[in-house]
């Protein structure tokens, strides 16, 4: 059922995860036929992937000639979220060469969109970050069809509806592109450079604007029959809850995300039942999550159970999926993830509480490391990849 | 990350699945040099589990011997339920030779149970059915560690923690032996024969006196980090709802099970809402889901209400999942899947309203083909599996 690796990928996402290795090193991990080896490096060498990089340590007896990732080799990885532009270029290990950020609107279509993310690009090669790329990788806020490389009927994407923006990609940059899911990017990447490193079964629930899951099975990421696995944002939590933009009643992105905290925090400084958020609501005349995290920083009550009633819906939701999928660890990131340690120990507590405690004896629920650079970072892991797949 | 299955093991399921094949056939199935697949199948003819079948039909040119697996081979599929055990011994293809059932109560443990177990077995093989069993497969009504072979902490099977049931039956048996959780061999049996035939990603969800679900996931039983994935009865469906024995509020398992159908049915037969009802209750002095079952076939509008009830919060849970996990298909079983249609479409109604368009629009939700032998038939799937790994 499973398609086998070839050794060319392998070898080339060894390079890049552990850096330079000897051919002696490649060749045990690996477990090729040293002559194999040989020949498979020769002719990355030629493609100009891979290059020589000096004597490793003694292991006794002849020392072996280190390979590395040559140093020339450059990824892109995008992150377009609902308002924002996230760009970083990378070398061959994925450490970041230069990044930029910037406030975009997605409805402004495609078009748009896809030419700022040209125009960071282009000041980035003006900057000296790179003369060519050798793949770029692109997350977009809504639903994709990952083998075609489309964003498939986006809610909050018009425009985007079936847009080639892989083949775009591909062909203004001249080289491959994949594009995915926000929080399957974001999954990506904190499961190469953050808290969930080489975690096999885990969940990435991502909490802003809208609520979605990114899911780890068996080492890979899981897009279901779809591709639109992890879309945990309309699962009900509350039959008599708030209508929501589906049309349904009491999802969990109606009873908390961005939007709806920014709603219930609005009602609350109306009801007089929080001087802090009265003041900043007279103040900017209006409210967002922010207000609320640094209103229950400061103490406040309201703002703090705001968090806690907001916590426990996730929990339920996640309680849930618990159960179904006994997952190693659970990662929370998003904009709301700035909500804290409130946040965090309402929706520990719920999980704990209402899951089999086989699944939970061991269960880390914990923040994002890589915070908002989660997404650029999976976007650069799957730039290479496909990259490190066309080099055949 | 994916282990290759070795030749042998993809060599002897292909004749268990498709039966007689040309060492041709074979060769070109598998992929593999013709000399060293005649290497294999001269070991596997030593060994006993292959022999040859007579001559294939002519492809042009000199016609092909067949080979089969061995017509004396033997698998044993056991499934344990609450209060029943299932034997079936089946053949290399996993065609029933011989099928046996009866009433048990599982909580009687281990010693008892698989006694009864060895009885069973012991009548087949006096009738012929066997002379011996090349491997063993078990399900029980609980959580298992599928790697150790053992349950672990099962509520409803006391005396069977951590009971070595695979080291047990393997010995008592003399060949290898497998256990796994009763969902997920009704899966791998669903899957290996009957509705959901070679698709990769589906849930079958079992109903009965609990409430569990086995999960495939590109192409694998997905077992999850402890073991215990699919663990859905006790994921909330009404925070207003019934204690749960679990001690939490509201779980799936307490609002509609074959407990909690039966629960309901007593108040609406002592409410005076269903003559059907009151009849069966004053005649047995107790009432189960087939009486409501029975009750909404004659057309009893409250036997109808309670099915469409149930199907309504069975639906809210698998449209969560649905959200989460995008499957192919979804496969009801067990028990309460006799209350059939009404159930089925009240389930449909309520997915198909609250997941996403792209993730229902070509998802079937259809009742097991296998029904009671889902089970058996599973276990004699695991048995062969384990066998033929055995066999190198």
């Amino acid at each position: 059922m499973h398609t086998v690796v070839p050794l060319h990928q392998r070898l080339l996402r060894l390079l890049r995860d552990l850096g330079p290795l000897s051919r002696a090193e490649l060749a045990d991990t690996l477990e090729v036929p040293r002559p194999r080896l040989l020949a498979e490096l020769e002719r990355l060498v030629a493609t100009g992937l891979v290059t020589e990089a000096g004597l490793a340590a003694s292991r006794g007896g002849r020392r072996s000639t280190l390979v590395e990732l040559h140093p020339d080799l450059r990824f892109a990885g995008v992150d377009l979220g609902a308002s924002s532009i996230d760009v970083e270029v990378t070398n061959g290990r994925l450490e970041p060469v230069a990044a930029y950020t910037e406030v975009a609107d997605i409805r402004q279509g495609p078009k748009v969109i896809l030419n700022r993310v040209a125009e960071l690009l282009a000041k980035a090669r003006v900057d000296g970050a790179f003369d060519r790329l050798a793949g770029v990788g692109i997350g977009v806020p809504g639903p994709v069809s990952f083998r075609d490389g489309v964003p498939v009927s986006p809610p909050i994407m018009p425009g985007w509806d079936r847009f080639p923006v892989r083949d775009f990609l591909s062909r203004e940059y001249g080289c491959p592109a994949v594009v995915d899911n926000d929080v399957n990017i974001m999954a990506i990447g904190e499961r190469h450079g953050g808290v969930a490193h080489s975690v096999n079964d885990y969940l990435f629930v991502k909490i802003g604007t809208g609520i979605g899951c990114g899911i780890y099975l068996t080492g890979d990421v899981y897009r279901g029959t779809d591709g639109c696995a992890g879309d945990i944002g309309h699962i009900m939590v509350d039959s008599h809850g708030p209508v929501c933009s589906c049309g349904n009643v009491g999802c969990l992105e109606a009873v908390f995300s961005g939007v709806a905290l920014a709603r219930e925090a609005t009602a609350v400084a109306r009801a007089g039942n929080s001087s802090i958020l009265a003041e900043k609501l007279a103040e900017a005349g209006f409210l967002t999550a922010r207000d609320v995290a640094l209103g229950a920083a400061e103490g406040d009550i309201s703002c703090i159970k705001l968090i806690r009633d907001g916590g426990r819906q996730i929990g339920i939701v996640l309680a849930g999926l618990v159960s179904f999928a006994n997952p190693t660890m659970i990662v929370i990131g998003g904009g709301l993830s700035q909500l804290g340690h409130i946040l965090l120990a309402e929706i520990r507590s719920v999980v704990y509480r209402r899951s089999l405690p086989l699944a939970t004896g061991n269960l880390p629920v914990v923040l994002s490391e890589l915070g908002p650079r989660a997404g650029v970072t999976g976007a650069a892991v799957l730039a290479s990849d496909v990259a490190f797949e066309e080099a055949s």
